[in-house]
């Protein structure tokens, strides 16, 4: 194996890395809102200056990378798509730390029922990770186009979650500041569906020279 | 001029009309919200595209510089740096449009007092991302710093209306619905102003090689 060929294996090592830590720090942000533990949002507090040490590492090899080696073609696209999916990882690290200051926030107050979907749009969020990660060290086109497809899957349930937190502060006004918090964990959930989203478009982009980024157009031109 | 430095003008000028038309789309959308202007949120709306056509421009004019020039030391920080403030700016298109969509929501409701600080959100965060991409071109560390304060400022406000939003719900259940629409806005606007605080850092790391992401690593320590 060249050298520059063993280099990119550490570029995409050090990458699944982050993820790995991103994906736990999601679990653990959201099973500190539901279980109600100090602990584990305490957890992710923690490993957030972990994940911005990678998040440095990580452009100073890409850079390296592109200084030293002056690659071309396909080699070329895949590090700077490894410098914008480090930047999206990063992202979705700054969001589990958020989602852990709501568990902080809510620790005291009483559960409140529309949490129930929240574990669910966590469990998909992450599993879009996993997938759009392993789309990129595999250049696999059909993974990184199922990420897009949950992205519509997490959209749809959070319009329903929060159709169903907005009756319930309708309904109790005194649980407004609960379930603003619950809310906001909801909104970050999405925005780490989002990252994952542009991670997944990134890889096609690499795999395919197809630019699917913003496939959602006719969408938005429907609302309009 | 070599021709690579005139290739790099044009990458600037280039990332300065992408964030001309992102800084008109922020002040549209605000004042969709503001004036019940449905021609305004429509503008940006249709904007959109063009925006994300230009973040494709860009990368695409970014990438082809990695390639065919192999660029060195600072002319490399600057195009990779150039690969990250087009992400930014492009994310920033999007929650543009989110708060367009916000503004079209809101259109017939009566108008809520909190609204009040939505425009001076607005217009801290318009000119954090004029500052940022200022000091980007002109290489100027001084005004990068201003947008990291600035930030702290966003984020005071954002605070601030979030208590006074909430209480509004709580004294007015009926009306939740709006104010969970401005609540919208001001997390939007919150977010923009992240993204231009991300383009200040990724301008000082260009300029001084000193890493200054992560800055507020202090103020999430005294948080834990």
């Amino acid at each position: 194996m060249r050298h520059f060929e063993q280099e990119l294996e550490k570029l995409k090592a050090k990458l699944l890395e982050m993820s790995a830590l991103v994906e736990s720090a999601i679990y653990r942000s959201v099973q500190g809102v539901v279980e109600k533990s100090e602990d584990l949002a305490q957890q992710v507090l923690r490993n957030e200056a972990r994940v911005n040490q990678l998040e440095i590492e990580i452009d100073d090899m890409a850079i390296s990378l592109l200084a030293l080696q002056a690659p071309l073609a396909i080699d070329l696209r895949l590090i700077t798509a490894a410098i914008k999916i480090n930047n999206d990882l990063e992202r979705m690290g700054d969001l589990s730390a958020s989602i852990a200051q709501s568990a902080l926030a809510l620790m005291r107050e009483p559960v409140i029922r529309p949490m129930i979907d929240i574990p669910h749009i966590a469990g998909l969020a992450q599993s879009m990770v996993r997938k759009a990660l392993d789309a990129f060290v595999n250049r696999d086109a059909e993974m990184a186009r199922s990420v897009l497809a949950s992205d519509d899957a997490v959209d749809n349930m959070r319009t329903a979650s929060f159709h169903e937190l907005m009756s319930f502060m309708e309904k109790n006004p005194q649980q407004i500041p609960q379930a603003l918090w619950l809310l906001s964990v909801i909104r970050n959930l999405e925005r780490i569906a989002d990252h994952a989203t542009n991670i997944a478009e990134d890889v096609l982009f690499m795999v395919k020279g197809i630019d699917v980024r913003h496939h959602n157009e006719e969408r938005t031109a429907v609302n309009q």
